[in-house]
């Protein structure tokens, strides 16, 4: 008889990351349905038989956020025993950034009400859940220095200003401005716009990425 | 009605690396059943639905290989669709080290011939587990800048020659002598047996981990 392999369900949850009002932020849906109804949790879904598991990450974050081609990548997989109260579920959890202006902050989808949180302090989280926001996290401040992770975060052009607040907000702590001027441009995944941004201070050059959808390691 | 999720087979793929004959090696078994048949695969196995995924990693190199207390940290899931023709199969696969001594280099175990491998060529590998090993080398690699994951490649006492050794057949790279020295020692991971290894060289002091479990991010 041929060995009949024990079978698990499979979901992914997905960690969206971006930068409002000075702050790290990420995504949290409050779950209409039990278990844990009307808790937070991260947006993501059971995987279905035929779908690989980051279409699966992408189709969750879309019908639960409306967000589309936003940067994604594989974190962790946690498949504790208890995790879920229904039944053993192995999650595979996913990193994702996003400029902040694509998602309006406060927005009701089929899934439920989707808001923007600091991540200090989170709300009280449903199943693992904050355990997997803590390593991704983790995983985001290890990134920024040694990948261009944090262009993510970045709207279409952006000045080098913005690219140093981002470094600044998630590290914690303040940059010389030279040297990270120095240091960001010599990475060469930045070009010149041409424009430049006015306001009460002097006009600062708008740049681009030279490839919006490349992150890359650096050393 | 209840929502009924999709099961889906999870495994585990352990990569388990060792440094022997000055190149580094990966464990693989010859399957003894099929799916591949009498090719050769990373060792492994189904998971259960009460065992915690890094247990069934861990039961499973000890059943195929008889090794046991060995590093182990998780690498990646690998779930595209067709990468098991026998049905839908997610993997968590498994980076693992061990110094060379721990197994003997072919043995014969209930799952079927395990042996060491040379990484530069491999065999002819079933699933994607060529793709798997292709990751683990990454991983090895980058970690080796940014954390002491290579000690656990070295018997419990060594030389600061037997730890640049494994830096440059990892790196493929040959190392200053003086600066390596000072860079291993300031980690303050070593401490000194007392004892000295002696042959045809100079003798040269043994050195031990103060903490031989411990693998931690250096920068």
């Amino acid at each position: 008889m041929a060995y009949e392999p024990p079978r698990i369900a499979v979901t992914t949850d997905i960690v969206l990351f971006t930068i409002r009002e000075g702050v790290l932020q990420v995504l949290l849906l409050r779950r209409a349905i039990p278990p844990f109804i009307n808790v937070w949790a991260l947006p993501g879904g059971f995987v279905e038989l035929h779908e690989a598991l980051e279409d699966n990450a992408r189709r969750k974050l879309h019908e639960e956020t409306g967000l589309d081609n936003i940067y994604l990548e594989q974190l962790y997989t946690f498949g504790a025993l208890g995790r879920d109260p229904r039944e053993r579920v192995v999650s595979v959890a996913y990193v994702a950034l996003t400029p902040a202006d694509d998602l309006h902050p406060e927005a009701e989808t089929r899934a439920g009400t989707v808001a923007w949180h600091r991540v200090d302090p989170l709300p009280a989280l449903a199943f693992d859940h904050a355990e997997i926001i803590a390593m991704a996290r983790q995983r985001l401040v290890a990134k920024l220095d040694y990948s261009t992770i944090a262009f993510q975060f970045l709207p279409p052009q952006f000045t080098l200003s913005d690219v140093q607040d981002i470094y600044e907000i998630i590290q914690g702590q303040p940059m010389d401005k030279r040297n990270f001027r120095k240091w960001v441009l010599a990475l060469d995944d930045l070009e010149e716009t041409g424009d430049y941004r006015t306001g009460h201070h002097r006009p600062a050059m708008l740049y681009r990425l030279k490839n919006p959808d490349l992150v890359r390691i650096t050393k």
